[in-house]
């Protein structure tokens, strides 16, 4: 009967989340709302500063990369081209009885009898159905039971008194025909389109339907042009994206985990395809073996960009407090690849209810500007001077070689995209001559992270017990929350050693003054300092300052120093003052 | 025929937006889609600059305030409380023979001759459409031409040959009723909601119908509860939040100033009410004038916290380059004040297309909360200790009266919410004894603010032109956005004197690398330098940094030293490289 260790985990998890502020459930006065989730004053904080650091060490500190903020609505169009229209869906099936509805591939398997009906009719009315019906009855049931539904079912369809006809059993085993709680048969599935819609301007018909974006990426591939026009950057260089994304999904589950609204971080780095390094430098550079690659070099293939950017992913996670040795790097097999992708390399995390996908690296060749090329019709390619220039030294069968293995690639993709035949080999063949003047059409390489998710293995990873005994003996749990300290919501307690002693107190607000323009610090006068300490540990917050009669000079060598307190192994240090900021921010930022 | 002249400053506004990567227009590849745009790198940055503050001021740097960051779709029961499901609409007719569809009020007023008719038969055919109709028509129009447009309205209801019934003439003056493009009869105007639709779950029914958040307020309001028991706080204190809200506006317009998707910065200040305040200090303070009130006091009535607000988002204003003088305070009239708000303060802005509204900061006494309760069934009320204890020590007159004005408040609510008089009587009644046990709805002031105006406002402030006149007396006009450093997009631009020497190339990376990590720095050598100072300019880059031959050493006492270059004034001045990084961050930050 006992639930599984892990599930009590995740509901530790959760109401801690809850009890200190990190997650609400969105809506919770008027019963919550599925799939959608709330950051509390803490929770808000944590994610500010995840994204902060994901936004800052993407372009701040990078020559070869750009922000960007698009709107969440955009043109319809962009998800035809995305392919999200068509195929971004979930396989539903309902319930015949109760029109309830299902994701079919998550219905658990089922083995029984099938009880099968070809209609039914009621006499005295003179009618009949003749739409067939079955119900699955698991080992052991009387069949009146089957009988019984499928009576309910012919019922109704409009008659009073059905007469089950053409019954016929049948042994069924590990079947998703049949909906679990009742028996009943279930519609065959059908494709449910996850994206919301809504309609934009004062007339609800279809050509104003508009999706909530899915994903932040197709933004960045259809302002591409605008941003490498504007923006004084030549591939390769990146463009950087932030923001909420919506998915209707069928089962949102796992807390914050697969939500239905959520926020993505996502980098689309267009590279020169290896046609185009190979003109310019000669060769291309391919990974010699595992781990960072280094500073970027021009010679750089797609693989090289790939495992780059692999590692630098693996770095940022590791800096904000998920060691390498937290994540599982799993490179997809090949028929697990979306058709476009030449690599995808998923970060997995050790959640509570299972290993799960924090972020994917994908190479997504020049998939993403083509449709959206071909959708458009306006030209998403670049020219380049260089490219140009490289070509006209180049040996004729240098030209050949790089030119066919171009077109060849280009050709694949138009037929797959559904041109016709005599078409794409002509725009396969202009597009390969384009390499002589200089035009390529760049590849991709994307690292996209969910924000949610990564908060929440943030959550899971820094949530740990210690079990204190006090002198009677009694035990005590607590909960201290293990954040990196640059992610960690509130940086710094602090405390007056006693409430009631106004020059603690006077001392105490003056140091917090002097911390909060930098750091978000939390002072805290209430109870004692272990009560504090606990609070704070509960928190999250690194580091707990304490001013106490010495830090006003009773031992007069500790005049204007201070108690810190470090959260993770209760350890203290006495520090100056005025060391105090420069201390903190070191480890904080 | 010449535009006036506003508009050629927001066509030059618009155009910079574009061309340095400040503003896209969503989806532009695709033809656009009316009313939603794209920041590009520069835009995103400033608008990241701009939020920060905002956060930062709001929350880190104040003890009474926490931050939220809750769902853009929430439970539907929510716009009802808050009554936007009911009357968050515009008045929109129909043109009755193209059913384009037309805001009721914004149609241009129109004056002319209406030939009406009574409806209309097709004698041939044995049949008659006796739906009126009428056509306008300006003055000295033929006749011919309405009987035209209303042949083809009754041709459109099923007539082949129509003849028209029971002509009659009317002379018109200023009316919304006739479509302007082609003079047919609207209908007559109703309500179009404006609040995006959508359906969360498999199934689109009326039960899965959600809308995307036309506020961000509401979230604040219903955790307002969870807040208050996970923070820590005690009322007068305030909840922050930022985020993206959506209206379907019939039409969008002045650039990003009215969009159907934008974000806003909003804060809900719980405040005690006066009564409460009175019951706990004896008296309540009010403004004695205009002004900052100072520091918060425990006697604040609403007037004073009201008063708070609106000079502390002044002075937010003021402090990221919106002075007080480019800002107009209107104080609404009391016919102009929603039902529920005691006040409401609007700070205007002069944009090239006329002075409109930048935030508004509204004492919206306790509606909101209490709306909540209501449509919730949870309590919305809080409970203060030393409420309890200092009601128990009053007289009973004071009791009497502060009882007594709380429960004139409450029914005055109660009725007008609807609530049966009887039931309003003993709710008001229990409200008002609730005082005694502690008990009290909060009130609030709302300082709302939208990031999408302001950011335009910032845009339009900054632009500035000067005219610089070379040696051949050729005359260029230069574009200088003046932004505030502050949100300034790109802190400092770095340059080396020229590009082909490698030492000063070398020595400008190195200053670039030592500035990056805490502000974003632009590195530039292409072209000549007034080049660069005029890129940097027009991107409203406040500083620009030189490495040249003095930094190197050739004039040994300025060896590690560089100039700095004023965007506004063009200003230079020697600064040695070890004093730059503090001497930006002074400015920068």
């Amino acid at each position: 009967m006992s639930e599984p260790r892990v599930n009590e985990l995740m509901e530790k998890i959760v109401s801690l989340c809850k009890r200190r502020g990190f997650v609400f459930q969105s809506s919770e006065i008027y019963g919550g709302i599925n799939g959608f989730w709330d950051y509390g004053p803490l929770g808000a904080e944590l994610k500010r500063n995840v994204k902060e650091l994901w936004w800052t060490s993407m372009t701040r500190r990078r020559d070869d990369v750009v922000g960007l903020e698009a709107t969440i609505i955009m043109h319809p169009q962009i998800w035809r081209a995305s392919g999200h229209v068509d195929t971004f869906s979930d396989p539903m099936c309902d319930c015949l009885l109760t029109r309830k509805r299902f994701r079919a591939d998550q219905i658990e398997l089922q083995s029984g009898t099938a009880y099968h009906y070809t209609g039914a009719r009621d006499t005295a009315a003179g009618r009949a159905v003749t739409e067939p019906y079955a119900v699955l009855l698991p080992a052991g049931k009387p069949p009146e039971s089957a009988r019984k539904t499928a009576s309910e079912f012919y019922r109704l369809r409009g008659l009073a008194q059905p007469e089950l006809e053409g019954e016929r059993m049948e042994k069924v085993e590990n079947s998703q025909r049949f909906n679990p709680d009742n028996g009943s048969l279930l519609t065959e599935p059908r494709p449910f389109n996850l994206m919301f819609k809504t309609y934009v301007g004062p007339v609800a018909d279809e050509d104003n339907v508009a999706y909530l974006r899915p994903e932040t990426a197709q933004a960045i591939f259809v302002q591409f042009k605008n941003v490498a026009d504007t923006s004084r950057q030549k591939v390769p260089f990146g463009i950087a994206q932030m923001g909420k994304a919506f998915r209707n999904e069928v089962t949102p589950r796992n807390f914050t985990f697969r939500s239905r609204e959520f926020e993505q971080m996502e980098l689309e780095f267009f590279i020169q395809p290896d046609e185009v390094v190979e003109a310019l430098c000669g060769t291309v550079a391919t990974p010699s073996g595992p781990g960072h690659p280094g500073e970027p070099q021009r010679n750089w293939g797609w693989q090289m960009w790939h495992q780059y950017w692999v590692e630098e992913r693996i770095r940022f996670y590791d800096a904000i407090g998920l060691p390498r040795t937290t994540l599982e790097e799993y490179w997809q097999k090949p028929e697990e690849l979306a058709h476009y992708a030449r690599a995808t390399v998923d970060l997995l995390f050790k959640f509570p209810f299972g290993t799960q996908e924090l972020e994917g690296i994908a190479a997504r060749s020049d998939f993403d500007l083509s449709q959206h090329e071909r959708f458009s019709g306006k030209s998403q390619g670049v020219f380049d001077e260089d490219l140009r220039t490289a070509w006209g030294k180049l040996p004729e069968e240098r030209r050949q070689e790089l030119s066919g293995r171009y077109h060849d690639a280009r050709l694949k993709y138009l037929l797959r995209a559904g041109v016709p035949a005599e078409q794409a080999a002509k725009d396969a063949r202009e597009d390969a001559d384009g390499l002589a003047k200089g035009q390529y059409m760049p590849h991709v390489i994307e690292p996209s992270a969910g924000v949610d998710r990564l908060i929440l293995a943030l959550v899971a990873n820094a949530y740990s017990e210690t079990t204190t005994t006090d002198e009677k003996g009694k035990t005590e749990v607590r909960t201290v929350m293990r954040f990196h300290p640059t992610v960690a919501p509130v940086k710094v307690g602090v405390f007056p050693l006693l409430k009631n002693k106004p020059e603690l107190v006077a001392k105490a607000r003056e140091v917090h003054g002097l911390l909060r323009g930098d750091m978000l610090a939390f002072y805290d006068e209430a109870g004692a300092i272990g009560r504090r300490y606990a609070r704070q540990d509960e928190a999250g917050t690194p580091f707990c300052v304490t001013i106490d009669f010495d830090t006003l000079g009773e031992t007069p060598a500790l005049k204007d120093t201070v108690t810190i307190r470090h959260r993770d192994d209760g350890r203290q240090e006495r520090l100056s003052i005025a060391a105090l900021k420069d201390y903190l921010i070191a480890r904080v930022r």
